[in-house]
């Protein structure tokens, strides 16, 4: 079982899905080990890599399933829950921890939009029906909610809300956060935000889609900056940042499980109408592989 | 059976629900009853007001049975579908249609950034599943996606999909729309627009939340403007238009629920978080029934 | 002079400016002369269309001069005058009223966000620097200010304050306008909007670009509209919304001043960085205004 | 007088005005010395903070003329350029050099949207006509224009455009320019960005309006940087930071300005309709200055 505070790198694990609509669980099995071999510091499935917003409920149980098993508690499972309502989220978190998930990746979705009050109700309702650790998940870029700081603030209050990762590209925001949490909660970066800077700031890692295919280059970036040793990391980071630009061109995922295929992963394309990655895409994502240094060796 | 084109006023109808989740069938009965009474044209179930997007399959599903079994064939039933992958869609579709339904409202929605191209496919695959009537719904101020005018006059091309429903608040896109699909599809207003001057420039009716609780008074603006007695029907939406103004203001879903309850339905508040109508709000639809003269009667 | 109150078709001039940048006077009274020929109801330089962001104040004075001079008490003139400071609105709105404009149409530019009370104070500093009535200008399409429901309200109890021109495409906005200020402030459309509609629910008429080149179809649909025959005002609106469809697509000031140039006024290209029309819409240009029957007879 | 390279920290400068729209030259030349004298490495007059899109030409012109003066050769001054066009853009930054300005800060201001081609055009024309080397400045938060990577990345291709102040939040936008820009074009952060961060990823400097109250504290935190002692650096940076969440929060100049009054600088309130600092933004500035130890000595 994995147990203490969540830190380093968590990989948003793509959901490989069969045209009939079955969850490919060897191909994201074998993913899962490769990661944990390459050093990764947990597993986050039903993340937006994930395609949570795309998938029904029995396939995301059945996605989280394969991947707790596969993880065998060697790393922690820190598994996405999305809503629309309380009552959904509160269903989905519970069903979570049995499966055996060691924290929850608490996602907000809504379609009018929502005050304080009902963004705090929802992520109180959630934090409270379950003993896991609950990880904040705010992305401004895709969702129609956001965290104010206030807000922020409050739910720190909560136990068991110990971590926020927040994909806004403000990297400022987490400074902000981090003055007005600290020690209630901590800060993970998304991969809109420069992890080494993120790391600076007082930040404990990151999750992010792009670890699913540089896991060795980013956990040497998370070593170099445990260290304290900024120079390395930055010079390691300006290679890495290339992954990240490709991947802000594309569809997120259509990009990870892109580059995924490249390295000998068969984990499909996106759920359509999200288009598969372009041929101009992939060879983007072969170039920035190439010079990160990840074509040799991984996918062999 | 209702056949013929749609026209006129079309309630969103909301969905009435329980503590632990269940569909409040009777008093929905009884509202579908009384809007048919009423002389409405036509019922939408699973549309904004409807809270499609905080309802699980089971529950839609479920709503859309009650409306059609509470029409009996006196007016179409036009049910919304609504996913982010065509899959589901294409399930939800063929389902509504097995129900009895009488047209699609097929909304999108995305969580990433979709092109045109994925625009199309998503409304092509829901056109090609049925062989009911579909209708277009977009509403920018609330989700992810918009259509475009070209992607619009593609899909005008498609032979059953013959409607468009547009919440952009911008009356001046749907003399676009017109000027480039007349005769191939018809545009019927939503409640950001006023539903006379959509009538003036060629619309067919409206599909609006706010019918729900004044449908006699949107019967008589109908009749107005299809015997061209304009200023009649101006007269009319003034007094009409400070409904709109007050749903403008508050959750759409709390709006038509709380003005149902003053008028004698009892079908409870909209899905957590989303907060139900404030004891301001309350007196401000009433005061806009009362404006509307639709306080008396009614309710009675 | 031109007394009374503004009712009717006023078109945006634009600016017509040499390379060295001076004013060409001659195309501008000729221009000026030919619309008050064709029946508009007034004349409105440094609007959008005219530029008025791109302009120093030697150039817009200049403009006026030119304008109330070729308007000999005609039609009113009603200039543009825009700041991000109260101190120099004042200024240049008592040089108007020098200069001999019959009323002021008050623009806010904004760099910060502004509040209400800021908004306010902006408006009420001009109309209490001259005597003219004062037309409020709100553009949230280009501009970063805008001005909500309560501020109009307020800003309606002003004496002179005694329109407003709204370009927001939100016809139900002009609507809700209407209803809380009606009797005090008057609304004209902008061509964001669809003047017949804007007629119908009480509009007194409009100010826009797209006048400057259908002078005589723009006065045409406003006198169907008057008379209240709201069928031959919906024809020819359908026709003539083919001009604005073309020049949502450009840069505004360019297209109209590319469709002067069609027509015979060498009025010249838009101020760099601005882009001249390109000549596919040029072709656009020449094609809508031949649908709207304007290349016949008023360029000769 | 001042040449090499431009890095370190360059306070944006207020622009104190009286009443009657004069500028005070005395505070703002003691405020140039004693920034001097704490060991700024540059000034920048007519940044957003110096409120450039609220002066006419004359007080643009004098407070220039104030600052090259007082500056005396010490440090760089590189002044704020603003315009629409490119006409008058080039004839302001002809007068700066002429002024004796060492640099040129070069902001498109812009009403109508504006394609890549012109904003290239407007940022050449600038660079083309002055020796001088050109900080490009672009501002997404306040401006209706953007630098795209693109764009920047061929604006890197003019010999003396050297520089780029990005004020966009998206510190990772930061590093993909300087990916793509480095050896030829230098970054450097604003408030908007956490400095620390900016300078780990290879910045050179700041510009910012809080070093106008804060100067020695910056000046120490980019020697932090310089040296590579992370570790103090980002102590140092957290406390600084609660000036910018301050700042965040209220209209920039007027923040300023109240800092700069409660340390005995009478630069007066911001031009109206801008709101001078409220009582409590006083309150927070002045409990942020002393966290950060800036009330003691330099005000006394």
């Amino acid at each position: 079982m994995a147990t203490g505070r969540f830190h380093g790198v968590f990989p948003y694990l793509v959901s490989p899905i069969s045209h009939s609509g079955e969850i490919m669980s060897e191909v994201l099995e074998r993913l899962c080990n490769d990661l944990i071999a390459a050093g990764v510091h947990g597993l986050t499935p039903l993340g937006s890599t994930g395609e949570f917003a795309y998938l029904n409920w029995a396939q995301r149980r059945r996605i989280v399933e394969v991947v707790v098993r596969a993880a065998r508690g060697r790393v922690p499972v820190v598994a996405g829950v999305a809503s629309t309502t309380i009552a959904d989220a509160v269903f989905q978190a519970r069903e979570m921890q049995e499966l055996g998930c060691d924290g929850i990746l608490a996602i907000l979705e809504a379609y009018f939009p929502i005050s304080d009050e009902g963004v705090c109700a929802y992520f109180t309702g959630i934090a409270e029906a379950v003993t896991l650790p609950v990880v904040l998940y705010t992305n401004p870029n895709f969702q129609r909610s956001d965290l104010s700081l206030a807000a922020i603030e409050r739910l720190s209050l909560i136990p068991n809300i110990r971590y926020i990762k927040d994909a806004s590209y403000n990297t400022g925001r987490l400074l902000s956060i981090i003055n007005r949490v600290d020690g209630r909660m901590e800060v993970f970066a998304a991969s809109a935000h420069i992890p080494a800077c993120v790391m600076l700031i007082g930040g404990k890692g990151w999750m992010a889609g792009p670890a699913c295919i540089v896991p060795e280059q980013c956990v040497e970036l998370y070593e170099h900056c445990r260290r304290g040793d900024w120079q390395a990391a930055i010079e390691l980071q300006k290679t890495l940042w290339g992954i990240n630009q490709v991947f802000a061109k594309y569809n997120l995922a259509a990009s990870i499980k892109g580059g995924l295929e490249l390295l000998g992963y068969a984990v499909g394309g996106p759920l359509p109408p999200q288009p598969p990655l372009s041929p101009e895409g992939i060879e983007e994502v072969r170039l920035a592989l190439a010079n990160a240094g990840a074509l040799r060796g991984f996918a062999s």
